[in-house]
């Protein structure tokens, strides 16, 4: 039944399609990506998904949200249901002030710009500053709905390496001078400090006055993505990027991970200059964020304890993430590692040279557990031996036993590397520190 | 005072901006229009807005509404607060076919994108579709906020004369055999059948077939936008073009004009390959429509009856036209001219000679009324002697108020170019039928 359905995916995409003379040349760049596909599958209830990055809601006062909703029609009804400002709410824009000065940054709401999830502050963005074959400067691995937006926008991804402290300047510096020497255009660097989705590391406060120092140096914009700057497990948030540099950092905040995502509504934080092509930019992509979203979101927070909300997100999901370090500490293979977080939602793991994340993943959801290999955090087609684990959604029990359906399907993946060879496409090569640009992307 | 505002704004546009050099080429074209230069000024309480297209939602039962979501939060806030898929909820796709079919349409909810309004469908059409200088066939004038979209693409606009009964086919053939004789390539024809923004003109039922055959031959798509389908102030609902003809035909509607503009809703419906792919652009663009807005319009639909409602916002809607129609007669100069729409929000008004109704506009402020110059509606500088009024959002009182003011200050206007020459710019030469691409979208 599984392996009929992920079949069935597979076939989709070839269906013929008259129109395919027609689209636009960025459209080909538009292709299904891996936590698409799996979406469809890994959301069958006896599936364990280890895939998705849903953050878990369940612990929000619905009667709170209720009353706080219900007086804001009542009260404000007629404002919230119009149009409204293409920027967003002035009121709103203040409250994310407040919530960014937590992180050490000190703005003026004049400078935010409302978006429709933080995806869309990546999208518009992009769109005011890439021209096709300009180069983005991504970590490897990086946010997969990023890259996507990356790619329809036919920018070419620079990816550069971390270790267990974030972005290392040093490759980081390299990258930009190999880039620079090939006659590239860098736009932007666009990077996790916290948290990283998937890579699960956080760049150290001794590297963030380099990667600073090294953009500015260079010319080059930073594009500080942070939606889980507030869920750190240990102590009070790291200082923002932004919080040392107005000038050359944007700033993208979220609330779908700090309250919820079905609002859509995240921001960007942008020099005064910026801020205006963007305002310019969201009122020709949806004229306005949706006003409803927006006050509903301010009534939250002027009427509830949203920082103690935060602090029992923060409980729920270092249990989860205890949980799937501890189930892998019992259950893994020797020859597989992996990295602790110390907030957000995710683990990173490598498997054993030869397995291929990929190739294997059919087999694991017919195991009944699902995530996402490594390839879709790559622009390069790097990430086979690698994969992404998400501890968010799931509860402690049915995160044990995904784990252990994982590691059952991986032990057989290795002993039939053992007895037939690889399981699918291996690298052949070790991969350089420095690739240069993406071809893949064109 | 207002005068010191309007300066202010024409300033903020000339400010020094350090990243003039970074910015993508698609970024040049962005830049503020008349309509939101107006939006500052034009909302201050003393000033009569005949400017913007902001539906009146004062009608709407607030307590229904609140009850509605009240108990969406209270059965299924946990799924209304979550991500949700990219194409939007089952549920509400299936509606949104139920309303089309008042339009004829026989349509899959399969095939329905939602959009965060149908401004982000007109956004994730063009840019499916659109690659730098292909051209994009409009109706003359045509709709600001669409032609803010062609622009930021890069598209090339040929614009399509109109009459009384809408877009003249036999212009329309003439305008693609020579746009393909100059080897260009259309991509699509945009088109506002039904109560025209700004032209408040509708297509004829006999015309309807024509325009369809003229562009299956000519194998360009349609793009048809029809936010007022079913604010027409005599009869039954026109037939829609995508109900005669389901390959050519994108159809965009929306929920802002029949329900609120303040949840961000629309859709589009597609043939099914290019669905795919406006999905894959939603998922770039946004990862996926606010689920809340959309289970709230849901909820709306299903407990109100919203067809009652829409019938309620016909009737004061056609008395405010009716207003602003009985004020023109009564009170505007005899050498200016209009349309009687019967449907929709809009009055196109075709001034004398020599009156430029951009240069007019600061004087019109001062006097406290405000409008949009007909230039907005047009992407090659026409439309000088062209203004759009709305009826949609102020009273019949204040319309007529309104009305009288705009009179005052032509009646001034016609009586200083008879002493002094012309107000400003006019153009030289009449404006051909068909001018070819416009030079200036480039």
């Amino acid at each position: 039944m599984l392996v009929s359905i992920m079949s069935e995916i597979s076939r989709s995409s070839t269906r013929l399609d008259q129109y395919v003379d027609r689209y636009a040349a960025r459209t080909k760049g538009m292709t299904a990506s891996e936590i698409r596909a799996l979406f469809a599958v890994a959301s069958r209830p006896e599936v364990v998904s280890l895939a998705g990055g849903m953050p878990n809601i369940s612990g929000l006062p619905l009667d709170i949200v209720g009353r706080a909703i219900g007086d804001l029609i009542k009260t404000n009804g007629p404002t919230a249901m119009q149009y409204g400002s293409g920027q967003g709410t002035p009121e709103l824009r203040e409250q994310i002030c407040e919530i960014m000065r937590m992180e050490g940054i000190d703005a003026h709401p004049d400078d935010v710009v409302v978006t429709v999830g933080s995806q869309q502050a990546v999208d518009l963005v992009t769109r005011i500053f890439i021209d096709p074959g300009d180069v983005i400067i991504c970590e490897a691995p990086s946010y997969v709905g990023a890259l996507g937006v990356f790619r329809a926008y036919q920018a070419d991804i620079v990816h550069v390496e971390m270790d267990e402290h974030g972005l290392v300047p040093e490759l980081l510096e390299q990258a930009i001078a190999a880039t620079k020497a090939a006659g590239r255009t860098i736009k932007f660097l666009y990077t996790i400090p916290n948290f990283h989705n998937p890579a699960g590391v956080t760049l150290s406060a001794e590297r963030r006055p380099e990667i600073l120092r090294i953009c500015r140096e260079a010319d080059i914009l930073i594009l500080e993505d942070n939606p889980y700057g507030l869920l750190g497990f240990d102590g009070p948030p790291h200082r923002a990027l932004r919080a040392d540099e107005a000038e050359g950092v944007i700033y993208l905040g979220s609330f779908s991970k700090t309250f919820a995502p079905g609002f859509r509504v995240g921001w960007a934080l942008a020099p005064h200059a910026v801020r205006e092509k963007l305002v310019l930019a969201q009122e020709s992509a949806t004229l306005c964020p949706p006003a409803f979203s927006q006050m509903a979101i301010s009534a939250y927070l002027e009427q509830h304890d949203w920082q103690g909300q935060i602090k029992q997100f923060r409980e729920m999901y270092r249990e989860r993430r205890d949980a799937m370090i501890s189930a892998l500490e019992d259950m893994m293979p020797a020859s597989v590692r992996w990295n602790v977080p110390d907030g957000g939602f995710y683990v990173w793991l490598t498997l054993p040279p030869g397995i291929d994340s990929k190739a294997m993943l059919p087999r694991a959801v017919t195991a009944r557990v699902a995530y996402v290999p490594g390839t879709a955090f790559y622009a390069d087609g790097f990430g086979t031996s690698s994969m992404r684990l998400s501890f968010c959604y799931p509860t402690p029990e049915r995160i044990r036993e995904g784990v252990r359906r994982l590691a059952g399907v991986l032990e057989q993946e290795m002993e039939l590397r053992e007895m037939f060879g690889a399981t699918g496409s291996i690298p052949t090569i070790a991969r350089s520190r420095y690739d240069g640009p993406g071809t893949d992307m064109a």
